[in-house]
């Protein structure tokens, strides 16, 4: 294991934490609050600690899929530990558990919050919570890929480990540039919302916040009734928005290239917009509430419709009162997820498709045994490589969200609430049903769940492989190669 | 489609489900019941349209895998249908899909029934019932065996679409040879355990139809209380014969060849009674109950273990009442199910355990991306083909669970009551939670629900592929090779 380079990653990570400190800082100043001192002390902390570990660049350029697995995991990780230290120092959550489930759910852009009083933090605690889910939402490792090449090996690795489903990370060839592209793309559409909040006459505060939670798919609000307050026509830009942030990106970034045809034909898309119009649908028919207007009730469907599979986590209105067929489609909707390639969680639109054509293929190989039939998706044969990872990942996130809600019912909640904590945890969605809705909160599980919810929204946010590598035993064991360059090293230094 | 090969089949199929009926016939006539007249119509009617069927042998000899699937699925469909008549004749169940929900419950050995009240029922109606979890268990077609050759064609298709899992059908290379010896295990084992049930003093009419549901994995009783009434002795009897029943019947076939070495070394089944005595314990500690003794405690932990994992769905205990982890349990063997070669259901502990080698080994191969590693299982290499059927499985069984729940949840029943049903009829098991926990019953649920979870219970017992297969539409479409077969017989004809 090349612990040195990864070192020198994790020192990046927090050095460039420190320097996002700044807005809840500056933030602290506008609004002359004494908590911006805890940030300030966690500010100097994180540079400390990166100045340390990034002082030096390492030599060994060997930097492979497990080294960057690790990376990717350890980064999350001490982002949310370092992340989670202002909110102890104010004293807002007392707990470490609670502040490390309340960061990590920001930086996974999962949204599920252990507070029950959101509207009496502070400002600058407020802000630095919304804005963990901006920061996480397109991947600290997009940020990483300016910092990366330092590092001197390839970067592809990393990028494999990160990217959010089968396709991305094939927009242009060389990486850097895609980077920065997703990135610019990333930060004109927040701007953009941020934009059109404040014509609907939102409070800047609370738009910029909004912006953040939307763009990052995550979900953390400023007011303890989530978007339930706001006028229809924010509603419907919030609405619209984690539409947008939920298509995978190549899309936009086809537009940009005036590919327009190229761009409408993404399959993925298509499904995704199909599935929000047919779910939209199907909720305003069976939960139509006569007391509401039509444009009300269609606007709810939406509404949740979209932030459910964003995996945002919004709400507009306590969707846990809708009858059964209507909550069942939202709890579908959080493992279907959004595109590949978004800023979304949840298992992703494309797995699905490919795996419901690869059912489709085994009853065709049933017909004809011999015949070869290859599936295609978005217009190009899907290798068995990539259908057998995909039919992978469903056993793998099978496995984790059993293990993960029989760990959790020892908390004795209804079996509604259990697995439906663990569902909204994993696919970093936020709220879930029943004591887990979204007028309540995950203060009253134990420790031990709070942990293993901890566990399942990295792993859901960092497409699982990443986090479960570091289960493993072999991971931390010297490879083969790794034996022959030590004692090849011995042997030169004995021979001078 | 060599629709006369399968016509013949069907025929022999009410053949001799009207030889069946001879049993409920001569409980009738023990019993002095004029219920059995129903039995005598409806043996009638199975016996003249199974004459007018299976008269002819046919010509053809060709029969694919598509023939083989067809014929699997319409025999159980058959099967069920006629079964279905004697209990709308006798008036104790009078709608057509209450009797058809019950019958396809039965043949399909899953025991979830509609009746709110089983103790009124004639003897005849309820040991029909029972029987049929026998008849279904071991699976008509194994039966079928003895009588398929006689059509001319390959019956290794019909074995494949009937086996219960990977590694069936490899005891001996002679398929009717292997058919007639688990069959005699089959007898064997239930005159064993009426044997033993009689010995603890229960009524010989209660043991028959209890050997009968334990045999097939079933679970329908005789009593509304399932076998909460019965002594310690009695529930520990059908406890062991419940997982005796579950186990992979190769292993008493080695047994029989003197292959005590061989037999002991059964992965599978160590996986089996190892998950078997791990939920014991687990739920014992959890759902501890200080008023009752530690026997009491144990024995109900055991049986309800092995009730469910054995997808039986006897009751001792309204386990509804346990606390959430136990429950939690439960459902969760409920999906695990029974070995492959049993006459459980489920998705089977092989499955299981291959799929978690399989996932253990796409970390091993993030590790060492170049090597190629295999996976063993019963101390053989699964092929990758094996492993990617497997993992098939498990995406299809995802889809239809998925959307079985989803139009169930039309009934607006609570989502614990609503996914449990499903689960239980589709793994083959019987009671499920809330609403149809092991006190209650599926009379609640609408016609469409009940249309639905009828499906479910063949989709799970046939292994899901026959089933969809008859909803696939190229299926219905004429091959190639059959077009060109007619061709060629029209040209032949022309010539003559």
């Amino acid at each position: 294991m090349n612990t040195k380079s990864i070192a020198y990653i994790l020192g990046w990570i927090l050095n460039i934490e420190a320097l996002f400190m700044l807005l809840p800082v500056a933030t602290a100043v506008v609004y002359g609050e004494a908590e911006g001192l805890a940030f300030v002390i966690t500010m100097a902390l994180c540079a400390l600690c990166g100045f340390l570990l990034a002082g030096k660049k390492p030599k060994n350029p060997s930097f492979y899929v497990r080294e960057g697995f690790v990376a990717t995991a350890l980064g999350w990780i001490v982002m949310s530990v370092f992340g989670c230290i202002p909110f102890m120092l104010t004293g807002e959550i007392p707990h470490f558990i609670d502040a490390l489930f309340e960061t990590v759910s920001g930086f996974t852009t999962t949204g599920a919050s252990i507070l029950t009083d959101v509207e009496t933090m502070s400002r600058c605690s407020m802000l630095w919570r919304c804005f963990t889910h901006w920061i996480g939402g397109m991947g600290v490792l997009v940020f990483l890929l300016a910092v990366l090449p330092m590092v001197g090996g390839t970067n592809m690795h990393l990028m494999k480990a990160e990217s959010p489903g089968p396709s991305v990370g094939k927009l242009v060839p060389k990486v850097r540039y895609t980077a920065r592209i997703l990135y610019l793309l990333y930060v004109a559409l927040t701007v953009l919302q941020f934009l059109l909040l404040l014509l609907g006459r939102m409070d800047p505060f609370e738009a910029l916040c909004t912006a953040f939670g939307t763009a990052g798919t995550g979900g953390f609000g400023v007011k303890n009734t989530s978007m339930g307050g706001y006028s229809p026509y924010l509603q419907w830009v919030v609405t619209v928005f984690m539409v947008v942030f939920g298509v995978n990106f190549n899309v936009y970034f086809l537009l940009i290239m005036r590919r327009f045809r190229q761009a409408s034909r993404c399959e993925e898309m298509r499904w995704y917009l199909a599935i929000i119009a047919s779910a939209t649908a199907l909720i305003f028919v069976n939960a139509y509430d006569g007391m509401l207007s039509v444009e009300h009730n269609l606007r709810n469907a939406a509404f949740q419709v979209a932030s459910i599979i964003t995996t945002t986590g919004f709400a507009n209105t306590n969707f846990d009162l809708w009858p059964g067929f209507s909550k069942l489609i939202l709890v579908l909707l959080m493992f279907i997820g959004a595109c590949a390639g978004s800023t979304g969680g949840g298992l992703k639109v494309s797995r699905f498709v490919i795996a419901a054509k690869g059912l489709g293929r085994s009853l065709a190989s049933f017909l004809h045994p011999r015949a070869v039939c290859k599936i295609k998706f978005e217009e190009k044969d899907v290798e068995e490589e990539t259908l057998r990872a995909i039919n992978g990942y469903f056993i793998a996130a099978l496995f984790i969200v059993s293990a993960s809600v029989l760990i959790v019912s020892l908390d004795d909640m209804d079996l509604v609430s259990t697995f439906t904590a663990v569902a909204a945890t994993f696919n970093n969605i936020g709220p879930g049903l029943g004591q887990v809705g979204p007028t309540a909160n995950f203060s009253a599980f134990s420790a031990l769940s709070k942990a293993v919810m901890i566990f399942d929204m990295l792993a859901g946010r960092l497409e699982i492989f990443p986090l479960l590598m570091l289960l493993y035993p072999p991971l931390w064991r010297e490879t083969a190669h790794e034996r022959a360059r030590r004692k090849r090293r011995r042997e030169q230094s004995k021979t001078h």
